[in-house]
């Protein structure tokens, strides 16, 4: 049994929480949030206890950390749980900075703890069906991936502006997607092409709302991704693989099966429109992951690495939208 | 290359009339119709000469009729065709009367000549694929057959009046249908419910206008039948049969492949609506097919003796409905 | 919080005994089964005591029971149950006998207390949104209603053989599913039609495993029911309504949203092919309804009534399905 | 009537041959190709007469010429056709350097004559809906642009050779396409990433297999295009357009309808997989829009500028593939 704390308990560290609360193979310890409320409500409905940031990261009845507090606490935290030899799972991203995501990386590297980044996205069924597909060859070579993320609808401007632009805040999830997708042949070229096309506040703010990039691999491959902060029929969420032998794509979830018919056509219901819901199963299955790779000893996959080469990815794309040119990596 | 008549320059016989003049395999020699604009229309169309329906039935250089006048004139149509050595191509049915049909299969028996029924569901490519596969033993031995179809309206109380009603007008085509799929093991039960729900002026002249019926096979496979006088997003004509090994399907086209996706939903366009359009494939290859089989000498299908089958299914529907019990065959 | 029991630890009973125990209206207080290492590992995995039938129809502490037990069971602890005041949710069928069902129902009914039978496909929320579209008039007057339930796969064969049959068994979901999608227009006549054509020894048995049924209604309204005991791709459930105004159908769920294209052609996932998995959904919704119907002062549905009305349906269709003709209601 | 002639008696010539000499507008005149066998077996399936390609360019009697030979052809017959004041059909495209495209628009504008280009894929009547209705306002504000094309296998190197590379010879269609949605916003910006992944012997040749493009328009809108020499499942032709309001698209269609479900899936035809049948529908409507345009003596479109933009736009992505950079317009 995996004694579990969780920090921060906003809206993802909640989802972390109540799944950790209600795992076979972990035990929900402590909540730390110092919004006090916050902690409260999640304590209470989980029976974990409340305590400190500090004192969780330090007492020795907690074996693993799921970091879920704002992302300029990230690398502090990973750190000082790694030195106190405890395992961590952190969600994306580590750092807006490059640099400091190595450094950190250097830390626990040392402690030689376990790290899991939070790229929910892998542990989607339908997503981690066809990569398992595509790794068993089912479509032969990979010759081109699409990948598609539309959100419901932009944050607020607030939120924007320390977000680190659309890159890193929403695309990165799509860059270690198509990392994840091209099974170890990395992208070497960045092309990014942004507008603001959704919210002018957006631009004013000094980012894009909608924006598409392409990737190259060291072996030739390409893949698109486009991405838009508003999404008109619910969250949307594809990729669509194409090898020598075939297609695979997975698709987006509609919230019924219910279909109407009539003289305007035939129509089904719109797509689930909110990412809590859409990676419900996705979030079970990557604390899942983590606790297995902890009790087993095995390093956890998406690792630290895996953070930062999508990060280095997302600072390329940032730094090809601003120059109009494509950036080798 | 067969020298062809069509008698009856109708909505059906323009479309057998234009098909047979384009055909490489046939040249369309005379049409024939008492109305005389709608022979004229069509013989000035395609080229062909204006014909009595007495001349045609006589003439040496004709080889093959196609007959599309209304039903009454069938059965003695084709006899008269049959007695003059002539392939014969008849719309179905041969007649209301089953004891008439009967009859005008012995003429064409002892005359040795071919009769082809236009049963046009079993050329639909689609239709013709699904039995294909059927017969392949794709999803091994058949266990239940369904078979829908909805008209886009329903037709003027006046025609109804003298049609035999729906179950001999309408549910003809899902007989004949039915009898193709089972591959040979017939019907031996009919159970039919009818009810008026479409317009009551159809019910006053005695009729239904939305109807189902369950069939048993001599080998207990059940298929399941329902018709409509009125669709609602096109005209819907759908085939599912469940076998030991699998299901197999065939449904509807769509008048494009758009689809819209908004805050109401997904919504692809309504089906093809108009059952030219919806069959125009099956016309051109039911054609093929018939003289295909007098060029080679083959015995045309579907035959005199299917319509036969098809009939008596009908009748026993009609029955069945009447009687409130099932017949037995 | 409403104090619950739970009476059977089996496969349905550990589903609602769950359900139960993290339902936030409810507290799951007693697990009672005659198997003792059944009703202990249920307890355990929720914090509820083993307690005796016994008692637990008994006990002031407990204001709901959950009837999980063998069907033969039903009727007296729902009576004993309703003595006792306390509001009872049992597993479909009350019983087998339509007499027994009866005299249950009016035990209740002098009680005064609620009872609510497991119809859980009510609660699955595809049909449950197909049913209140249908309700709001989306597609207008229902004219034809068309249900199939197929099975993974038959059960074993000593099962079948105190079951009832299929059409008390297995096709009472789609009796009480007509009803419930038909409005309170009620069948009045049955015809069934059954073939064994799945496995042999059903037939010994005295059962079929593939049925159909036609259901008409007082308004003259068709209803298409099928059933087998084998289905090739997943559990298939599906229905299909059309009115007067349109069509509405709800489907199966696929197991992943993955779609492979090549050569072959285009392939999606075979359906969720387990009820417990499939239903999932449903039996969650279906406890939180019973549970707000108790703590509301409301009738939960479905009623007690619509469970004998259903039965009646299944025991008019065995009837018609024996002596070859429809039986009228 | 408009007399039509026809240059050029191949695969192409022969599609534009067969539709003229049967559309109700047109008779076809006359059939010139150098290759006497090619042009004598349209003529004679069509009735007309075999010419010369100088004749039939000179002749008086001919008002129209769908121009179908080698792309080396099409600048000098499409001047000398104009100036002869006949109207001009030709096929993409008008040539592979865009300073000679632009001295024959010169001299057709000098000519006064029609001139309209064949970029057939406008006429798709999937395609053409969804830019009605694009268009007409249903999805709002266009954002970006999906566009897919993958042609069933990559032609014979020799082919490719002369072809002007993957740019020019098949992404053109795509360029088309994105101006033809884009309502009039023009790309200002293109981005080409092209890899050999395919066949070698391509990349040899100097050309591309695989490539992708993206395109940003003076308004910022986004559009993405990917094309393949190889298709695994039928020629593959998607289009997908995300506006302010909603998302339209139109796919491909398939063999047959049918669908077969079993214990691996449930399994779709492949797509059509050649062009011919696939833009069959396209062939006819664009030479009826031609026809319409000539004798209603409106300009017909796609434009000669049309072609001319189209080719500048393929001409960026072969400099930008090459360079590494993206070209501004």
């Amino acid at each position: 049994m995996i004694r579990v704390a969780v920090l921060g308990a906003g809206r993802i560290g909640r989802i972390h929480g109540r799944n950790a609360a209600v795992h076979p193979a972990a035990r929900l310890v402590a909540v730390a949030d110092p919004h006090v409320p916050s902690a409260e409500s999640l304590a209470q409905s989980t029976g974990a206890e409340i305590a400190s940031l500090e004192d969780v990261v330090e007492r020795s009845d907690i074996d693993a950390i799921l970091v879920c507090t704002p992302t300029t606490t990230h690398a502090d935290l990973i750190e000082r749980g790694a030195r106190a030899g405890k395992a961590v799972f952190c969600e994306k991203p580590v750092d807006l900075s490059s640099e400091r995501i190595e450094r950190c990386l250097g830390v626990v590297e040392r402690a030689g703890t376990p790290l899991m980044i939070g790229f929910n996205r892998r542990f989607d069924p339908n997503f981690a069906s066809l990569r398992e597909r595509l790794a068993g060859g089912e479509v032969g070579d990979v010759e081109l991936v699409t990948i598609l993320s539309r959100d419901p609808g932009p944050p607020p401007v607030s939120y924007i502006e320390t977000s680190g632009g659309l890159y890193r805040d929403m695309m990165i999830h799509d860059f270690d997607m198509a990392r994840f997708l091209l099974l170890g042949d990395e992208p070497v070229e960045v092309h990014a092409v942004g507008s603001c096309l959704v919210d002018p506040d957006i631009g004013r703010a000094g980012d894009v709302d909608t924006a598409a990039v392409l990737l190259k691999t060291a072996a030739g491959r390409i893949v698109q991704i486009s991405c838009s902060r508003r999404a008109t029929y619910g969250y949307d969420q594809r990729i669509e693989v194409h090898g020598s032998k075939g297609m695979i794509r997975a698709g987006n979830i509609h919230r019924t099966t219910v279909e109407v018919a009539n003289a305007a056509g035939i129509a089904a219901d719109p797509v689930q429109d909110f990412f809590l819901e859409r990676y419900a199963d996705a979030y079970r299955a990557e604390l899942t992951a983590f606790l297995d790779a902890v009790s087993g000893g095995a390093r956890p996959e998406p690792t630290g690495r895996d953070g930062l080469l999508a990060q280095l990815l997302a600072d390329a794309a940032t730094e090809s939208a601003r120059s109009g040119t494509p950036i080798r990596l």
